[in-house]
């Protein structure tokens, strides 16, 4: 197996996940700045020009950061991070799509529709860049209640993979500078706890 | 265990997986056009005011459709619609991804930014949802070339949870009068087959 990986918020996601289990893969290097992703050869193993990759020994092409990290989680189960009992992965799964389609695609839309990057390849909306960073704010505001209660990850007592795509949330909070306020500390709480695991890949503020 | 659940495209997607799987549940039906997703006692059920929700017998609430639809598959494993090898998981998982991701969702943005449902509930960006519907075409584009190599279904020879998003997506362009173009010949094909299936929620036109 042979990951094709670039710096990308879900590139992220699946090297955040490859140093929680301590899984070590050979890594092919794709420049997404450089366009590597939407030129060939790479649209052939992706045509929506996308990383992470994972190419499979048979020589299919597994897309999808999540279908990546479920299908690793299957060959290598400890420590789990889909959870264990069909009650715990039903949970994580839950959180993992909250957490995914909640806030992580919210902050992307604020990403794609105003960061220079995405320029030539979308046609950006600053009216909706705005709605999305407002909508953020109070999905924000939900995520503190729900953290409210004191647990210390996202699922429950246990890293999971919704935390991980709460990671990926952070990074791209960095890249649109928007912080967690003050006033949300159980959500600054959990941002604090799992920035400073080794797994976080950028270097403390 | 009980359903609550309502008509809405998310909805639908447990319904549809319930009658694949033959799953009889008690549904509780909630009416969202009525606002008894937005209003109490609903919002302690579901504080982001939303359908389905399977309330289990602890009396936890678990949300999020595709959470709902893996935690039935564990209690009823067969048929498998989330695959049944883990290869076979990885790929209905990232076809999964691919139909809500990549269609699924941008259909959504358009309803989301158009309708007048919405209207009261986010601020509506109709250039972002004229963008959308160009999105989409595209992206019909790229599904109709995945599909030209004549499966039968989105992730293979087997039906599976990543048609029941299909279905869900196609339910939604009913909504926003989008129709597959003639082109498309093999995305056509496809819509053709689900719909004809006992579980499509809609009399055929």
């Amino acid at each position: 197996m042979k990951l094709h990986n670039g710096m990308s918020p879900n590139g992220a996601r699946v090297s955040i996940f490859l140093a929680e289990k301590g899984i070590d893969l050979p890594v092919q290097p794709v420049d997404i700045m450089q366009g590597e992703t939407r030129a060939e050869p790479f649209l052939s193993v992706n045509p929506l020009g996308e990383v992470p990759v994972l190419e499979l020994d048979d020589g299919r092409y597994l897309t999808e950061s999540i279908a990546i990290c479920r299908y690793l989680e299957a060959l290598n189960p400890k420590p789990a991070l889909f959870g264990d009992t069909p009650e715990e992965q039903a949970f994580v799964e839950m959180w993992n799509r909250r957490m995914e389609l909640r806030l992580f695609n919210v902050v992307g839309d604020v990403g794609r529709h105003e960061f220079e990057l995405f320029k030539d390849q979308i046609e950006q909306v600053p009216a909706f860049a705005s709605v999305q960073r407002g909508q953020f704010q109070e999905r924000l505001k939900w995520f503190d209640a729900e953290m409210s209660d004191g647990r210390a990850f996202v699922a429950g007592d246990s890293f999971s993979v919704a935390d991980i795509t709460g990671m990926a949330m952070l990074l791209l909070c960095g890249f649109a500078q928007i912080e967690i306020p003050q006033t949300l500390t159980h959500a600054r709480r959990w941002a604090a706890s799992v920035m400073s695991r080794a797994s976080w890949p950028m270097p403390p503020a």
